[in-house]
């Protein structure tokens, strides 16, 4: 982790701990190069990923503001970084249904940028929230960039894993919603009625290096799905 | 619009008309500086823009590249500039149901910061796609702010009028989604049955300023409801 990452997330712990509500002042940017004994370039890179996480704004001439969403139990749709982080006070577990390594469908092949006959890592399990199911996850890994998984892996954070044991560089993703009924096999895995509302997330993730190595998808119970996304201004 | 926004605006238009693919290599940096006759810092915030955009990734010593999503028909759920840009190749029409000066409810003026006392504009509308039902729409925009809306003007792209008419600068928003079951009157405005699948996006937009200006809760027709979001990474 570099000295900025790593001053971004003492900023970030301050604001959670003190609780620091939105709109909230923070020092001035000379303030925080005494505090941090660092140079104001370490801080301009901290603050721009914070404000890229969504932690803090910055307005000009005016200072660095804390920025939150107000509402509790949601699951952030844009963290990487799984559920863990959002839902600390929840009980989050998981049941492997499926792990295998398979030849991926033309699908697969086309969103991983691979061939027909390579290999991919196939991982199907539940994952529940306080004993309630919360998805129905299905996995396809590029075994040549991820080349070993179990099922020891497989339940617990395997971008975790990813991240830490195999020293890969998660880059950006691209993300897809559609909402639909359950058809009977995903109802069942749920606990639902066959036709309850289905929301469909289906993710490729990318390396910083643009590979696709991971298209995920996953079938969320419509009861215990509340999202929410910070968004930055995509405005001219 | 400065240098920097009006360069990406061409790279931008340039990929999309040569329709270069995910992954195509673009001109390195001083090449871009010379093309455009800017210096690096406005390149530099040039593809910091396009970036932040989803439309290249830059790879550190190696180049950068164009970020393009496959699929087709896909609403960009972060956009704050409405449907228009993606869904260029539909119709999009809107019939206003409601539009009046109110007083904001609990829910509304303390997401808008307001007191229960001030004014908020209240517009309903149904928008349609290729004629078919898109969404119902329920907006909330504190008057102090947006200080004047019509008929006309709500017929339109509401965010053209704010940013243009009234320039005012929008900065980030927070996005809450929900999944759940359409009521009878939900139902009736989007021709659905009641029970059927719903999708309804709650979004709060703030000024660059941090102040919230405009409270939404859009309901979707689920048989329309196709998004993609384009996320950067949020790793340390």
């Amino acid at each position: 982790m570099l000295k900025y990452q790593q001053i971004a997330g003492e900023i970030e712990k301050y604001i959670e701990e003190n609780e620091l509500k939105q709109g909230s002042k923070l020092p001035v940017i000379e303030s925080l190069m005494k505090q941090y004994r660092v140079s104001k370039s370490t801080i301009t890179k901290t603050l721009e990923l914070l404000e890229k996480k969504g932690i803090i704004f910055q307005v000009r001439g005016s200072g660095i503001f804390v920025r939150r969403q107000k509402r509790k139990g949601y699951i952030s749709l844009l963290s990487n970084q799984g559920f863990k982080k959002d839902l600390e006070d929840y009980i989050l577990t998981s049941k492997i249904i499926e792990l295998d390594v398979r030849k991926p469908s033309e699908e697969v092949a086309l969103h991983l940028n691979m061939d027909l006959n390579e290999d991919v890592y196939y991982v199907k399990r539940i994952r529940y929230i306080n004993g309630q199911t919360l998805c129905l996850e299905e996995s396809y890994y590029n075994k040549a960039i991820i080349t070993y998984l179990n099922k020891e892996i497989v339940s617990e954070s395997i971008f975790h894993y990813i991240t830490e044991a195999l020293g890969l560089k998660v880059g950006f993703s691209d993300v897809y919603l559609l909402v639909d009924k359950l058809n009977e096999e995903e109802a069942s895995y749920l606990g639902l009625e066959k036709n309850s509302p289905k929301l469909l997330v289906e993710s490729l993730f990318h390396l910083t290096n643009g590979q696709p190595f991971d298209f995920s998808k996953v079938t969320y119970n419509y009861q215990q799905s509340q999202f929410f996304i910070q968004a930055n201004s995509l405005f001219f």
